[in-house]
């Protein structure tokens, strides 16, 4: 039990997410099980935002409050509300950085959410949405909530509008579970949106639209075939594989393996798969680990549900 | 009770379609009530296809039966079965040309669900949905199945796929109808398309995708709000509107009336819109009537479900 009344400190966990989900490019993501960043946040005398530490990260991060991800929300937050007091804020990294598995996302969402817990009123929801949004912008260079959603919701989430804030829970069949590959190499996010064309051809948008239908339907009708079929990007995967060193083999060795689907992660390089209960995941793993060898790159496997927590408050 | 052994004639009822409706471009359709063409198919002694009359349409259709779409479809058969008899046709026309209700759609499909029951064995439903869409490719200049489907199932449909056929019904939430417009002018499927650019914006893109699946994901929760919101066109309807005149006023007549989305019946310039339960569709219908008026259009209107039965067998 948690206590919010007069708190003065406050750590949130907020899990690793996909985003993209093949057929949803910024708007469709899920969270992941057990992985993810933590952020604990401490009432101090002044209305400032102060990072205190950042563990976890093998890269340096801003030290500015403002331009970092876990904290450019909460700058937002004193100013708009008009605090009369501040935050320190001390970031315990635990997803890889740049591996496109929404790290800016949790760092953001975990943040906001221990933040909120030292309001005399927490935020509502669509709050927390907005001012997590403010740090993922800080990282990628521009808002997109398709990992917010799902690290401050859990499960499936599809950000149908970011402004007002319209974020619908999509039902998750309970049979599928999901790999995801993290290869040793960074891409940063703003490279994977720079390789984007600004446009897209009628007949791939025009596919890629019953594609999220159909993935949509299935998930209601808890249809695994329809999934299947549906779980095929044609729009954004083409331009950004040549970025994954392996990616093509990767994701033949997926589909051999059983995957209903393998994509890319997010921005990249991580890659996930769907799979159904009767694949055995370590096997489904090994076999995308192995094809990533054949470059060269070690890889990192998760499994977990397609359905992971929320962002929520922990112990310290 | 219909007997479809040895039977050598059989009359279909194929309903008018909505196609495209505002998100799904090509791939999503529902069927109206009750207007429909009818096509009678008799057996005759050649393997050839006959056209024997063509009752109620207002402009001269073709009658080479390889380029009429109710019998292009026919033809082919014949050639792939290679059977030793062959289809007179007779189309009655209910539906009117060029108005963007299916037409061409509901002719092929009337045509193949009538000489199927001709058949010793009647054809499955994908094979029924392939030739229905040769038919219909001879009309439009390229196959799209969005009015094909539903005609032939009924309800709301989703087509994902065409080679293979991949339909999905999509369930429609109880309370909402439907009110279609059709103002007194034609418009060509072969110009509607060709106002098209070859390419769609990627935030157009992406809007779009979360449209499409905020709207599949609203229709099987039944939640009206949801689909309100997401029954908008951001990237073919703003190509088309200049093709209608009036479009504009129409469109926010029937906003103002209460409609929860009003865009284009398939490639035009009949325009449809939803409402739920609370909304009187004569008061809808009139505002939209009046609206075309203002430009000096005269317009027909339609009450409907947005649940259409699927083409069936009828007597004569």
């Amino acid at each position: 039990m948690i206590i919010d009344i007069g708190l003065n400190q406050a750590t949130a966990f907020a899990p690793a997410t996909v985003g993209n989900v093949a057929v949803g490019f910024d708007i469709l993501g899920f969270a992941l099980d057990h992985i993810g960043d933590r952020v604990t946040v401490t009432r101090s005398a002044r209305p400032e935002v102060r990072i205190l530490a950042i563990n976890g990260a093998d890269v340096a991060l801003p030290e500015d409050p403002s331009k970092n991800t876990a904290t450019a929300g909460l700058v937002r937050l004193i100013a708009d509300r008009k605090l009369d007091f501040g935050f320190d804020v001390t970031i315990d990294k635990g997803i890889p950085l740049g591996s496109g598995m929404g790290g800016s996302a949790a760092s953001a969402v975990a943040a906001i959410v221990a933040a909120s817990a030292l309001l005399e009123e927490r935020l509502p929801l669509p709050d927390r949405f907005t001012y997590a949004l403010i740090g993922e912008a800080v990282a990628s260079g521009a808002a997109h909530g398709d990992n917010i959603a799902p690290c401050l919701l859990g499960g499936l989430t599809l950000v149908r509008s970011m402004d007002p804030p319209d974020v619908i829970r999509i039902p998750v069949p309970p049979a599928i579970n999901c790999v995801l590959v993290h290869p040793h190499m960074r891409i940063d996010t703003r490279t994977s949106r720079g390789v984007l064309a600004a446009h897209v051809e009628r007949a791939a948008f025009i596919e890629q639209t019953s594609n999220i239908a159909g993935f949509i339907a299935g998930c209601f009708t808890d249809d695994r075939d329809l999934i299947a079929r549906s779980l095929r990007d044609v729009v954004i995967e083409p331009q950004r594989a040549h970025l994954i060193p392996g990616f093509a083999a990767v994701q033949k060795a997926a589909f051999a393996a059983g995957a209903m689907g393998c994509s890319i992660s997010g921005a990249g390089p991580s890659l996930f798969a769907w799979h159904g209960p009767d694949i055995d995941p370590a096997e489904l793993s090994a076999a995308m680990v192995k094809a990533f060898a054949t470059v060269e790159l070690k890889a990192d496997a998760w499994h977990s549900s397609v359905n992971g927590l929320a962002a929520h408050l922990v112990e310290r």
